[in-house]
């Protein structure tokens, strides 16, 4: 297969933003949470995670319409003690109850040093590094996990169980940027996938298997698999011991422990969105913890030590052809320098998707700018 | 290069329990605190983990003499706020203010639901997990995680920047086992490549790096080069972005700042244990976590579905070739079953290092069961 061309065209930041508001607000969300929603899917996409935000505004709409998810998030608290509360979000939207969740950490961490908030019963929450950025942006640690419906295979298996269960983790710092790493347990998500596929691209090898465990690279086949659970993607470290495949996996399963185990929530085939091939709501789990730095050491102290371990990276010896060493978080705010600038990229098939939306909607201001 | 024969002899746990102590009290460890050090090392040696257990006793007798650990361990408490306290370890045995930190992280998360202790200027610690299980023997998740001197690549690098960096995490279920993930997010450690040195076999590619980026396999280069900072262990996912390997060493540098920039410690090439020729102590940090299972739901119900989890896991589909699905935990519990029947085996290399303590001790005890 050849890589094929992919026609692009830019929009601007408040165009997007305004379309991803109003499509949220005509769904029935309440205002102030619309703004909850919008901010974090633009804030994708102002990283230059494109499968994540406007792109992910379709699967949103479908749902909420399908009404597998409730676009009134109604938050029932379970448990409340010191440090710690467990929210059941009543499949309300993942944003919504995620913001509110972390914000709850970020108060209890406050007071007693540390805040978590276990939440079940939510649905995609975005990038899970919007709600880790929420507490470095107020001089905290922010950690956050989710389970995700089944799509990765254990080490020496070949059966979805785990999902894509990403880790996503912030660190203020003295650089102009902060430390954020966010990303799943996975080699690659199905996003990754779609992207090959628009491409006409192969698929590398080591992401994906099939279900007699070789590797598949036709990203057409693998997401025709992945829908008949007869594909699955590889963890971290990839399919052998050898390469590290197991810790991959365990960094998953603890995930899943996280984002399940803690609010005897739903996990692993329970959170496939399909029962008897009706849809349901998805049921996902998620965990935040928030760590204030000042209860540990003094702030300025800590930017400095976090920023000196991001240079002493970046200033390390380079491999031959590599002219630069990137920490986490870097490529993101580099991408959203440029894309603050120059637009968000938006293709053809998601043109034709943000225009099924406008139409379905009637949203007569968005037609003049998307059409 | 063939893969040789390596001798091997087992001993009675008891055995080699002892030996590990009478060397660590001969060496002036106080009694009390001994008994933590032979117990996380014997533990080690039950999971099966030689790399970590009576195999490292050598190397903390040399640190001992060579005045680099200070086998009396004082304790300064620098800061503590609620559920967090950060704790200078002084140079003293890691083992022992790991043990006293991590219970200190439980005692806050019984008060407060979370407890975290950073601690630094602290030494090797021997196997994380043994911190975790800790507190999953008292119905908590434990997380801990600490800085190694540095061995590891970032990706796009080829310089030795970060340390193995290992993450550990315990859960309590209703298996005959609980879960216990203990992996470093290095793809391997020196250990490995000095069984790989005594066997005479072949390192696999994607291990180890040379300062041209080239794949290194000739284990006794390697150790060589190690100590040359001319080779670098590979992050989980190895050396391209496309296998995910900035995952791993994303990771890595989590652990990093978890482990130096919370404590105002000392980190990358601070941790080489050498200044300008001499050897200098280590200055490690570790991180500990404690969270109480009973404050986010009922404890029952968080053992069970873990215990689904892990057991669902097991279950699932297997690969062709291969007869068993793994969860974290299970291999090492396997391997203590069969330890605790047939004893710990002691290869030649590590007997004559074991005589070498046994001779220069006096211990007479031990000459007759180690000659």
């Amino acid at each position: 297969m050849n890589k094929g061309l992919v026609k692009m065209k830019k929009f601007a930041v408040d165009d997007v933003y305004n379309l991803i508001f109003d499509v949220f607000l005509v769904l029935g969300i309440p205002a102030d949470e619309v703004k909850i929603c919008a901010d974090v899917l633009i804030e994708s996409d102002l990283r230059g995670i494109e499968s994540h935000g406007v792109g992910r505004l379709k699967m949103y709409y479908d749902r909420i319409r399908d009404g597998i998810i409730n676009p009134i998030t109604k938050i029932t608290k379970i448990r409340d003690h010191a440090a710690i509360a467990t929210w059941d979000g009543n499949n309300g939207m993942g944003q919504v109850v995620s913001f509110h969740a972390m914000n709850e950490a970020i108060q209890k961490a406050k007071k007693y040093g540390l805040g978590s908030v276990a939440v079940r019963n939510s649905n995609h929450y975005g990038i899970a590094g919007y709600f880790t950025k929420m507490a470095s942006d107020q001089n905290m640690i922010g950690l956050t996990v989710t389970n995700a419906r089944p799509s990765m295979a254990p080490t020496n298996g070949v059966e979805p169980m785990l999902g894509t269960n990403p880790i996503a983790f912030s660190a203020p710092s003295d650089c102009e940027f902060d430390f954020l790493f966010d990303g799943a347990t996975s080699i690659i998500q199905r996003g990754k996938i779609e992207v090959k596929a628009r491409e006409n691209a192969e698929v590398p090898k080591n992401w994906v298997i099939d279900n007699k465990a070789e590797y598949m690279t036709d990203p057409q086949q693998i997401l025709k698999n992945l829908v008949s659970q007869t594909a699955s993607f590889l963890p971290i470290g990839g399919m052998e011991e050898i390469s590290g495949g197991h810790k991959g996996y365990g960094l998953a399963t603890i995930v899943e422990i996280l984002s399940a185990s803690l609010q005897t929530g739903s996990f692993m085939h329970q959170l496939s969105g399909s029962e008897g091939g009706k849809k349901v709501p998805y049921k996902l789990g998620h965990f935040f913890l928030a760590m204030d730095i000042s209860a540990f050491t003094d702030l300025n102290n800590f930017k400095h030590t976090t920023g000196e371990i991001m240079r002493q990276l970046q200033n390390s010896a380079k491999a031959p052809g590599k002219d630069r060493v990137y920490v986490a978080g870097e490529k993101e705010y580099l991408k959203g320098v440029q894309i603050r600038k120059n637009g968000i990229p938006i293709n053809d098939a998601l043109l034709k998707n943000i225009n099924i939306m406008i139409d379905e909607l009637r949203l007569e201001k968005q037609k003049k700018v998307f059409r």
